[in-house]
C-alpha cells in the first residue's frame, strides 16, 4: 500500500453531497418542466471550445476569467465561461438544420477562474433558455412569463421581476448628447446596488467623462419610482426626440401588456430603469428577478435581448432574447429561508434485512414493492435492527418495513412510520397500498 | 463588424441538437428513476481535480488520455476521466458525513483525449451508480437488478447481463501457478471479443510469460458454455484447492440466486467466465450487458466489485460495487434499431399566432392551456398560416390550434391533428379536455 493522497477538491470547486444534490435536482427538474411547457427544446454544447470562439463578445472581465490551455494536439482551448457565447456559435453553425424561431434550453456547468473570496465558485451550473431568430415583443414577454411560471413553482415565496429597455436609457443618453459613452454609463449604472449613487456618479465622471450634473440626471431617471402605468406615462419626456428611445418605450409597453395577459400581476413585474445589466451584448429589454423575502441575495434570474450576438460567427442576422436561472443563488436562498428538507434519500420506503436465510425473500419483496411504483431501499446486510434503524433515521426515509421469521410464516409485515414511530401489522399483499396511503398522508 | 470567426467544435467534441438531446434526456430520466427506485442518491464532483488525485489507480492507458494543464494559480490540474476515481476520493473525504452503506448515482460528462478514429468522442456522459461500504452479496445482486430494471424500461428489446467473478479466474490461475501474472492475463482475456482466441493466446504468452498450453487452458475455462446451473456445477473443478477461487464461486452462486429472486430470468443473466474487464481495480464480481438485437455494439452497461479503490485516499476500508451505463452507445443502438422518434419539440400543442391585435388574447389562451397541464408553443410572430404550419411540421408538434378573428368572436378554436390533418371546431373552454383526449389517442 503506497502513501495516502489527501482527498480534497480544488479551491473554488466543491462536491455536491446528497443533501444538497437532491434539492438541486428537484430545482433543475422544475426548470426543465417549465421550459418544456413553453416549447423550449434541450441542446448541449462541449465544455471545451477553441479559445477564439469563446473570447467572443463578453466583457474584458469575463475573458480574463477563462480556464485556458493548450490541449494535447497543440490547440488553444478554453472551458466554457457561460452558455450564451456557445449558443451564439451553435445557432450560427446549425441554423440551417434548426430553422427559426429556435427556442432552446441548456443546463450545465460553466467555469470561471474568479476570485473566490466573495463566496463565489469557479464551477457552477447555468440553466439558460433563449429564443433565437425573432425580434418579436411576444418573445420578450414570453421570457418574462417563463420566469414567472418558474418562480411561482419553486416555493421561494413572493418575487419581483424588474424590467427595463436599454434603448430607453439610450434615448436619455441621446437627449443628453452622451450616446458615445453609453457602454461605460451602463456598466456604472449596473453597480448601483453595490456601490450606491455616489459611487456610480464618481465612476460615470471617471469612466465616461461626463459632468457630475449629467451623471445625476441619469441617476434621477434611473431611479424613477411609481406604478408601471405612472412610469410609462413619465417616459415620453425622458426619451423625447430620440427615435431609439421611443422604439424602446413602445417595446416596453408591449412587453408589460403581454406579460400581464399571461398572468403576471402588477406587483410581480416592476419597470425599473436602474436595471442596466453589466454585459455589453444586451440591446433591448433587460430584466432581473429578486426574492421578496431575501432581496439582498441579488438577482436570481437575469437576462435580456441581444440582437447581434451571433454576428461574430455568421453574417445571418440572428436576434435573440433569453435569461439564465441562478441555480446556486436560488438554492442558497431556499436554504436560508429554510424551505429545503434535509433529506438524504430518494427512497420513501426502507426495508429492513432480517435473517441470513431470508435474503432472496427480501429481494423479492423489494422488487414487488418497486413494481407497484414505490421507491424502496433494502439494507444490504442482516445487521442488528437498531443499526439498520439508525441508518434509516440518518437518511430520512418516511416508512420502514420489518418482516421477521415469524412474520414471513404468517405473511405479514410490520409497517412503521419513521416520524412518529407508529407501527401497524399489514398483510404482505396489502403492503403497496398501505405504503401509498401513508405516503399520501392519509 | 469585424471578421467572422468560423463556428466549429473541437475534433472529438460535438453539439447535441434537439433531435438527439430529447431522447438523451429521456434516457437519463429513466436511469435516474430506476436508480432512485432502489434508494441510490445523487452526488456531483468537480470537472477539474488535482492531477495527483485523478492519476490514481486507473490503467496506464487511461492516465495518458487525461486533459491535464496548469491552472491560473499554477496548480497541476486535470479534467475528470471517469466518475469512479472521483467517487473514491469523494467517499474517502466525506465518509464521516455520509455514513455507510452509501449508495450513489452520478450523471455527468467526462473527458478523454482519445484517438477519435474509432468513432469515439473526447467528451461523453457517464451514468454511474455504486454501493460503497459493504461487501454483501446482496449489493452485488442489487447492482444486477438495477441493470435489469433499467434495460427492461429502455425499450431496447431483449438484453443479456454477462456475469463473472474475478476470484474464480484467480482460483484457476492459482491452480495453474500463475497468480503473480493475473493482471496481464486478465487484460489479455478482456480482449477476447476484439482479437480472438489466437490473439489472446499470443498476448498471454508475450505479456504474462506463460506457455501456450497454459494460455489455452485459461481460454478453455473462460469459454465454458452451458446453463448457469451447468456452469456452476463445473466450476468446483476449475477452482479446486484455491481458497480465493472457492470464495468467488460461493459469491457467484449467491449473486445468481439473489438476481433470480429479484425477477431476472435465466436468459437475461448468463455466467460468462470470459468477462474480465480491463480495469485493474475490480476484485470480485464483474459484468457486461449486451443487446440481443445488436450484440456487435458491445457492452452497454459494465461494472463490478472493487474492494480497495478508496485506499489511495484513506486508510478506512471502503469496498464498493457498481456499474456505468453507456449512454452514448445506447443512444446509438436505439437509433440503429430505429426506436427513437425524430421529434424536435417538447410541446405537444402548437398555437398559431393570428392577427396583430390579438397577441394578448393568444398569450392568455396559451397560459390557460399550460395551467391545464399542457405543453404549448405559441408562434412568436403573426406570420402567414402556411409559414407557421411549415414550422410546426418541421418540429413535430402533435396538435395545432388556430383561432382567427371570427373564431374569437364566437369563442371557438380550430383544433387540428398534425398527423392526419383532421380538424375540428372546439369551444375555447373545452380546448384543454379536447387536446388531452387527442393526445391520449382517444
Amino acid at each position: 500500500m503506497g502513501k495516502i493522497i489527501q482527498p480534497r477538491t480544488l479551491k473554488g470547486f466543491r462536491d455536491q453531497l446528497p443533501a444538497s444534490m437532491i434539492p438541486r435536482e428537484r430545482l433543475i427538474d422544475t426548470a426543465r418542466e417549465v421550459y418544456r411547457s413553453f416549447g423550449f427544446v434541450p441542446i448541449d454544447t462541449p465544455a471545451l471550445e477553441y479559445t477564439e470562439i469563446l473570447l467572443g463578445k463578453g466583457s474584458d472581465e469575463s475573458d480574463k476569467q477563462m480556464y485556458r490551455f493548450e490541449d494535447p494536439g497543440g490547440r488553444d482551448v478554453s472551458m466554457r465561461f457561460d452558455l450564451t457565447i456557445p449558443l451564439a456559435r451553435f445557432v450560427a453553425q446549425h441554423v440551417g438544420t434548426l430553422g427559426t424561431p429556435f427556442k432552446r434550453y441548456q443546463i450545465g456547468p460553466v467555469w470561471r477562474g474568479e476570485n473566490t473570496q466573495r463566496g463565489r465558485y469557479r464551477e457552477f451550473t447555468q440553466c439558460d433558455f433563449d429564443t433565437i431568430g425573432t425580434e418579436s415583443a411576444l418573445a420578450d414577454a414570453e421570457t418574462i412569463l417563463v420566469i414567472h411560471s418558474l418562480f411561482s413553482r419553486l416555493g421561494v415565496g413572493g418575487f419581483t421581476i424588474h424590467v427595463n429597455e436599454r434603448r430607453i436609457l439610450s434615448g436619455l443618453f441621446d437627449r443628453l448628447g452622451l450616446l458615445d459613452v453609453s457602454v461605460p454609463l451602463l456598466r456604472a449604472l449596473d453597480k448601483l446596488d453595490k456601490i450606491g449613487a455616489d459611487g456610480v456618479t464618481a465612476e460615470m465622471v471617471r469612466e465616461a467623462s461626463v459632468t457630475e450634473q449629467q451623471a445625476q440626471e441619469v441617476l434621477r431617471w434611473a431611479g424613477l419610482k411609481g406604478s408601471n402605468q405612472e412610469v410609462l406615462d413619465a417616459l415620453p419626456e425622458m426619451v423625447a426626440g430620440s427615435e431609439e428611445g421611443e422604439a424602446g418605450l413602445k417595446r416596453l409597453r408591449e412587453v408589460v401588456e403581454g406579460a400581464t395577459a399571461g398572468g403576471v400581476t402588477a406587483d410581480q413585474l416592476v419597470i425599473n430603469l436602474g436595471i442596466a445589466r453589466g454585459l455589453d451584448y444586451y440591446t433591448g429589454i433587460v430584466f432581473e428577478t429578486t426574492l421578496d423575502d431575501l432581496p439582498g441575495i441579488g438577482s436570481c434570474c437575469s437576462g435580456g435581448r441581444y440582437d447581434d450576438l451571433a454576428s461574430l460567427y455568421t453574417k445571418q442576422r440572428l436576434p435573440g432574447v433569453g435569461a439564465s436561472l441562478g441555480l446556486d443563488r436560488l438554492l442558497a436562498a431556499l436554504e436560508e429561508l429554510e424551505r429545503t428538507e434535509q433529506i438524504a434519500t430518494t427512497a420513501d420506503v426502507f426495508l429492513v434485512l432480517f435473517g441470513d436465510q431470508r435474503i432472496p425473500d427480501h429481494i423479492q419483496l423489494a422488487a414487488e414493492l418497486r413494481s407497484a411504483g414505490l421507491n424502496v431501499e433494502l439494507y444490504p446486510e442482516p445487521k442488528k435492527l437498531s443499526a439498520q434503524f439508525k441508518y434509516a433515521d440518518r437518511r430520512g426515509h418516511t416508512l420502514a418495513i420489518v418482516v421477521g421469521d415469524e412474520e414471513w410464516q404468517r405473511g405479514v409485515a410490520q409497517l412503521k412510520q419513521m416520524g412518529n414511530k407508529q407501527s401497524q401489522e399489514v398483510p404482505l399483499k396489502d403492503l403497496p397500498a398501505a405504503c401509498r396511503k401513508l405516503l399520501a398522508g392519509e
